[in-house]
């Protein structure tokens, strides 16, 4: 057998071959736009010049006090410009970034940073309180550098020194390191698990870069945007949109709070042409009061995510002049990865038909290398008859290392060479695939299977509704029947479980109207994801 | 010392790593938008469920005539769907795609055969004639593959069979390979080389995909761009274009002539958006006839690369309503890894000092890593001060993995840790480059450096210079001093040496200026560069 002539004298050198990162990206910007406006935060802004240095300088600090390659760096925080930083300045010394999620009680934020060995916390001070609680429950604490941001409340500092005494430790010029691998680990992600202790997502330097780019691809993001931080940056490191808008010279327009005012406040002070938020956010915007409410004089681009039914809000978001992207992905594939392509020609279609391909999550992103909906017993693909379900299955650059210590739950989600997602879905005829539900949510009525989506889609469709959700109650007859949980929009006037019932009754096969409605709060994550095993025990009575 | 928790249970494996390749773009674009016309050629086209089958079929076909890992697969022809398809249908069965430029002659043909080791030739029936020959020079010839296109002109068939007969050997839904490794060869390009044999420069999966999305980054480039093949797909596989299009869901609009009057029938038959080409073909088209020329209902953004005085090009084309990117690169980068990424404040200067901006290469490609300005004595930095000449000196993920079968010249070429391009500049004080010559046509006059591009970007301001180029001519008190060989367009009147020496002494230090004027032709590459050794030789009598 000869020799490959293409595998010889023809190997990696420094000059042809570097670990993909996206601090690359800053590095670039900086040094082609130095005076763009890197980020705006109330009457503050920096330029990529002084966004890049101090990075640099929180690098250099963070180095200085011993963090390097594999060291864990903790963040809790609003989307301010320190959060920003550390995506940069954390994983320039060879660290890694855990940002944790802000509505988390101080168990679990105690037991996040035990076991991500985190040794040093930044925290912003309207977390202090819980912080302080937590840090009090463990043996081993981190360092705490309080970020004393002037927009956040009036809460008591509790950390060694605030976030910019510690950049001032640190050099504006530092020298910091490329990843020596590509592989190496740049963030870990608790996952918000609803039951057991969260799982540890890492996410690496080539999956961060390459996410990062798929984004873009997919929104069709033009050079220069002007994004806003609704969508939070502890949120799979903000679906890797730190690293997606730098790339793109664009500016980040932070915000402490996702509530409607500030949001249109925030649209028309500074010219923000693109946004994410889950769809909770975009029901919030489309049913916000009328004196909130700005008139639209460009077009705005929302990325929407998620399997929450939004066929409803996406059409109220567009009656407003927004653009909608929906996406679709989970913690362990950097955010989205699954875009719902959209066909020029479907514009045309009739209202129904449109929504019907609105809802859809889609196709793999650019960069995810494939996706199925396949039974997971036998690891075999669904047939594309957008009815048989199956769980949905990654593969790809842009999935993730694995959980963190946690080789068991590892080798699960990797089992058969595919990451299952615990997504139950169909597959259309054109390879689009569709979201029925969580595995765990799906009701099972006489033996057939209910999707708590399609049910929610429709309660949605009714006027008077503004959230709802299905979850399964126990049935002496049918095993589980769907019980639905409403909150009614505030002008509803009077309507009735009847009322509601009937409505699902001339949408839905009978089978699969809820049997029960109760007008009721609906209990949240902090992602804004409905907490389903909450309501399931709220109505164990009902 | 602990062990890092990063890289500990959380390796590779099917379900989270897979090679970047620029095939998987294809693979996606006809999943998504199956009906979407993938190219279109004279009255034919092929939407993209069609092109991935006939790449497919292509791919099968070979791979059942032993075409496997590592074997290259020849192509010698035009701008046409099977030039584009051999992109896809080669590196499917693992081969290595050589694209040979169609204007050499059959010496170097042969040569290029032999060293690339071809087994099979696909044949654009307009070269048969110059193939014939050089396969007669051969001892082990290729197999020869006629493309019959029936808008190529009528010349005998010389293959063992036809691309489409070949084509119906082949499975349609045929599996292909996945490369095992991204740093597996994708195609093999040999330099146009002006002296010596020609050297083949190898790319591999990993440096496509990149630069193949670092080309739309760079352009911003939308979703669903259509596309002109002005640009030979032989240049460096077309500067990664036939998979950056295909990513995007674009269409390839082909084209056989690289001539004003096809072209601009195109952009008025096809909706086109978007085409390259070296400033000569922009030249070509600012200088067409007025009835030649279509008045332009949209904008169209044109890519543009090299060394060429691009300044008056650039305003012609611009006048006529073309948006105009300037990029450069070289073989070696798989084409443009460096762009003069605009500043929208430039807009605003005035008319010199806008034009000072034009001309300049600018910075690296997002996917580039790194790119300089060095002394290739010592590898240091020039001063950023405009001025200091040194090498232009690249590193990263988008630079060959080095020459075939030639270790010497690789050696040499990545000496330091970056690639050595050989093309002289300056660097800038806001850190963009400036080319000011090749290394070897630079003219070294009374011990000052004269950039012939400065001289020869003086004479494209002359009213009646249609093309102009600058070489150095032995001088007994000098030693060298320039002389310009300059072309006049159709109208423009008497014009005499003397006119031209007073207008570059308006314009130029006077020891910059030609002292000799040549009205001649001027001798080109198969991709329009000028060739100076050719003028060098021409000049020496006069």
């Amino acid at each position: 057998m000869r020799a490959n002539p293409y595998a010889t004298d023809l190997d990696q050198n420094a000059a042809n071959h570097q670990p993909l990162s996206p601090l690359s990206f800053l590095e670039r910007t900086a040094a082609v736009y130095p005076d763009r406006i890197a980020w705006i935060h109330g009457r503050t802004q920096a330029s990529y010049r002084d966004f890049y240095r101090r990075c640099r300088q929180l690098a250099s600090a963070l180095s200085k006090r011993g963090i390097g390659l594999g060291d864990t760096v903790a963040v809790m925080a609003t989307n301010i410009p320190p959060h920003l930083e550390a995506h940069y300045g954390v994983p320039m010394t060879g660290g890694v970034l855990n940002a944790i999620n802000i509505r988390l009680d101080a168990a679990t934020v105690a037991f996040i940073l035990e076991h991500g060995e985190a040794k040093i916390l930044l925290v912003d001070k309207e977390f202090a309180p819980v912080v302080g609680d937590a840090i009090g429950r463990m043996a081993n604490p981190p360092t705490i550098i309080d970020i004393d941001d002037p927009l956040g409340p009036d809460n008591a500092l509790i950390g060694e020194k605030d976030y910019e005494a510690l950049l001032d430790e640190g050099d504006p010029d530092f020298a910091w390191s490329w990843p020596e691998d590509e592989w190496q680990a740049i963030s870990l992600n608790y996952t918000s698990g609803t039951t057991g202790n969260p799982k540890g997502v890492v996410y690496h330097h080539r999956g961060a870069f390459l996410n990062a780019v798929s984004n873009a691809m997919s929104w069709g993001l033009p050079q220069q945007p002007v994004y806003l931080w609704t969508l939070p940056m502890f949120h799979c490191n903000g679906w890797c949109f730190p690293w997606t808008v730098t790339a793109y010279a664009g500016t980040h327009v932070c915000l402490r709070r996702v509530e409607a005012a500030p949001i249109f406040q925030a649209l028309a002070d500074h010219g923000v042409t693109h946004f994410c938020g889950a769809p909770i956010v975009l029901n919030m915007l489309a049913n916000a009061p009328d004196d909130v409410k700005i008139k639209l004089d460009r077009p705005i681009s929302v990325m929407t995510a998620g399997a929450a039914p939004p066929a409803a809000v996406i059409k109220g978001m567009e009656a407003m002049g927004f653009g909608v992207t929906h996406v679709y992905g989970l913690t362990e594939t950097y955010g989205p990865a699954v875009v719902c392509a959209w066909h020029a020609e479907w514009d045309a279609l009739p209202e129904a038909d449109r929504a019907a391909k609105t809802v859809r999550q889609g196709v793999r992103y650019p960069m995810l290398e494939a996706l199925d909906v396949m039974d997971p017993e036998t690891m075999t693909p669904v047939p594309r008859d957008g009815a048989t379900m199956g769980e949905v299955m990654f593969r790809g650059n842009v999935v993730m290392k694995g959980y963190l210590k946690n080789p068991k739950a590892s080798g699960d989600a990797f089992a058969g060479g595919w990451f299952h997602s615990g997504d139950l879905a169909v597959m259309h005829a054109d390879g689009y695939i569709e979201l029925k539900d969580r595995s765990k949510d799906i009701i099972i009525s006489g033996g057939e299977n209910i999707s708590t989506i399609e049910v929610e889609d429709t309660l949605y469709r009714h006027p008077a509704v503004l959230e709802a959700a299905v979850v399964a109650k126990p049935h002496e007859k049918w095993g589980e029947t769907p019980c639905a949980v409403v909150t009614l929009k505030p002008d509803a006037g009077t309507v009735t479980e009847q009322d509601i019932i009937d409505f699902c009754r001339e949408n839905l096969a009978h089978f699969k109207c809820p049997t029960v409605v109760l007008f009721d709060d609906l209990p949240k994550t902090s992602t804004g994801k409905i907490q389903k095993y909450v309501l399931r025990e709220r109505i164990q009575g009902a």
